[in-house]
């Protein structure tokens, strides 16, 4: 019994309790969504009764993000990659996807499943490449039994690319960079070098009775995605996603749970066509988006410029948005790449949903904003998606302003041990000036320029002025 | 003459002749853009004989972004400042905003003009109070002789808050951050303490005699700029915003050239609105945004919540982006900030102009589509935006991933000599793992699994079978 089961059998299950406290969102409502399947709740049985926290992905929901993460054969230390999974869930992400290659993945995968509370995803194609010498010698029951296994361990959503067709393969002729989705690129290799269909496609129905013993959600893999501007919204492209809107139908029929996968790089101009084409051609199935990455021109600046796009996808319809990281297009990221692509993709999912008025949504901003007038540096530390940086750079930048006082006679020198201990800029600024305690202002303006400051001014003077009418009047 | 005055007369200038080869226009659709106010190209006599190079902003040009930089009396060297506005200019910024504060504010200001060749912008504001013991004893004579003084010294644009009305002041009431404008506070502040207009709308027209002698812009500062989420798009923003319009009307009256300075702090789904609103309300002269961030919470990452607000605003209309560096609403950036705090404005720059299909905008992004699929690394590090961090970060991932490899007894770990001296990933690796010298594929996914390396292999069996029918047809 799936969720999507239950709930076209009218049954709100604590699941869907939990996902509409959440959501602050009605449970019946949660329910018909599921119902709909405008929303899906990733949770594998074995998943759920190891501690899962369940989280609903869809329109009705907040925007999720997901990290992919995962050592590779030529990387990757799997307690140094645990320790990246615990920071990405420390820096929001509310799913995690395991990339692994290599050996040792069922190990490095159960102790992933074991470690966190949030949604796992996998691409089985991944482990059934590793398990064989040649991709080429794959059979159904190889797909079968890798699938079977990962659902068994407790993944909670699996990447299959099944809507990549025979047909669609000689559309990439007029692509820059072919194919750039790892599995799609084997999947299609083997159809043509058996010329014949795709083996995911022709399992399909198979695939779906496994992942619906199980409740394994459907993330539907699009292995035509563009691999930059040039090649985006093309013919490959929408050809795999119209087969996609067929395979979410025969999912549902399953019983099973579907999300669908989507680009990748796309121009500013036809993001929000694009995600406007994914609704109608899928029913509405929850979209998970890769960025998409905006322009093609800034390597290790990649999460920026995908930030950029998932934040319009989001705002335009996208459920999930897959973080990218500075390393995107050069390498694997480290530690502090996990943190760093985590929160961009934090701000993206955040600035939809207060543009799409959620909830409650824009409530943390506005407290931010109070404490910004108040000058409270500890309560702006505390609200701030990373408090850590935050409170780095604010220190940093104070101790950049010291050293250059340092170089410079005419400036008198801030003392340094007053530094590392003053919790709040204005109260350390006024006593290091000898102005008197009460003066707000930052190391950004400094006292005289402050326009906070001088607007609490104008305003007592505001007052004054109206309690006292001036001679004029 | 100004470039305005010239181009109403029918005069094509050196400088449109300039500008329309760098923006691949015809010298005549510049002429006539300038003529109707829709471009300007902010070039002060002075600064043109000591060699500037002129720019256009506006709706027909390419996005321009803006890099705020300066001393402030509590922290800055002057030479380190001038190290910062080199690095900028590296970056990409096309306009440098001076707004130094504290003393040997003339020094440090002709050091930038004669140090650079993009123009350089400022807010006359901050020396008038320098130059004052307190701001309340501003008089009109004041704001003309810096005004005047700055020009003299080749300022090539100033942002001056002329449209903040006494009637205007009461409406920060509601606001959570009151007036987050430094000049506009101040301006405020002399306005409530005087009860008297704003000096500087008083003195619009001597104002414009003295920029139009020097062929300086106008910059029209927005003193009313919301300073976070729940203050944008109020009635204050807007109610200045009209004045804004009236005062373009006048000074083009003059014949001086103007801009109109925007938000700040916009929710992404008030951008298109707000860019529509200025173009109406001040006849489409261009317009030169903050940001606008698009949300409060992420204090150390607002090159990137201002960036997605950029993108989105330049796609919508705006002509030029004041950036953001990650020490905004903490402290002045140092030069690292600088240089990210550019490349994430280059980003949401170039990503509008491909959005809005500016002639060859997509080039380069083509260009680096190719070279991914080659697998030139050099050619990929060339073509980037800031080509010594996609170098650096290249090779950190690969020195991460024999970091890790040394902690791993079933990896054998790549020789370190190896490591720098290697430009091309693909055939590094080729050697390392004893593979054929001619295989392609990086760090990232490794040989087995990299996607463009497949499609390779993929579109080779295809070529292959379309010699040899196979033995099925």
């Amino acid at each position: 019994m799936t969720q999507l089961i239950q709930a076209r059998n009218g049954v709100v299950t604590p699941e869907m309790v939990i996902v509409a406290q959440k959501e602050k969102l009605d449970p019946e409502v949660v329910r018909q969504e599921i119902a709909a399947g405008r929303m899906i709740i990733p949770a594998n049985k074995v998943h759920l009764s190891k501690g899962l926290s369940p989280i609903a992905i869809g329109k009705m929901a907040t925007t999720k993000i997901n990290a992919n993460l995962g050592v590779s054969a030529l990387a990757g230390d799997p307690d140094r990659e645990l320790e990246k999974i615990r920071c990405a869930v420390k820096y929001g992400a509310d799913t995690i996807m395991d990339l692994s290659t290599g050996d040792d993945l069922d190990l490095l995968r159960t102790r992933m499943i074991d470690a966190v509370s949030v949604p796992v995803g996998v691409v089985p194609m991944y482990q059934i490449c590793e398990e064989l010498d040649d991709i080429l010698d794959m059979t159904k029951q190889n797909i079968l039994d890798v699938v079977e296994k990962q659902a068994k361990q407790g993944v909670d959503y699996m990447t299959i690319h099944c809507a990549l067709l025979q047909r669609h393969i000689p559309l990439v002729d007029s692509r820059l960079t072919g194919i750039v989705s790892r599995g799609g690129s084997l999947t299609a290799k083997w159809m043509v070098a058996h010329n014949a269909e795709n083996p995911f496609y022709e399992a399909f129905d198979e695939l779906c009775e496994i992942m619906k013993a199980y409740d394994v959600s459907w993330s539907l893999g699009d292995g035509m995605r563009p691999g930059c501007l040039h090649d985006a919204s093309d013919q490959a492209q929408f050809a795999e996603l119209s087969v996609m809107g067929e395979l979410t139908k025969r999912a549902w029929e399953h019983g099973t749970q579907v999300m669908i996968e989507g680009p990748g790089h796309v121009p500013v101009d036809q993001i929000a066509d694009n995600m406007r084409r994914q609704a109608k051609e899928c029913f509405e199935a929850p979209f998970y988006v890769l960025g998409p990455v905006v322009c093609d021109v800034a390597p290790g600046y990649d999460h920026i410029t995908s930030a950029i796009g998932a934040t319009i996808a989001a705002f335009n319809g996208a459920a999930m948005l897959c973080y990218v990281t500075p390393k995107e297009h050069l390498g694997l990221p480290n530690l502090e790449d996990v943190r760093v692509g985590c929160v961009s993709y934090k701000i993206a999912a955040h600035a939809a949903d207060i543009a799409l008025k959620r909830p409650g949504a824009r409530e943390r901003d506005d407290e931010m904003a109070r404490a910004r007038y108040a000058f409270d540096w500890e309560k702006q530390f505390a609200l701030a998606l990373d408090p850590e940086r935050a409170r780095e750079y604010y220190y940093q930048a104070r101790q950049d302003a010291n050293d250059e006082k340092a170089q410079r006679s005419d400036l008198a020198q801030l003392s340094p041990k007053e530094l590392p201990a003053v919790p709040n800029c204005a109260r350390a600024q006024a006593l290091e000036n000898g102005d008197a305690p009460n003066e707000d202002f930052c190391t950004m303006c400094g006292p005289k320029f402050c326009a906070m400051r001088t607007t609490a001014d104008l305003i007592r003077l505001r007052k004054l002025q109206e309690e006292q009418p001036s001679d004029g009047n």
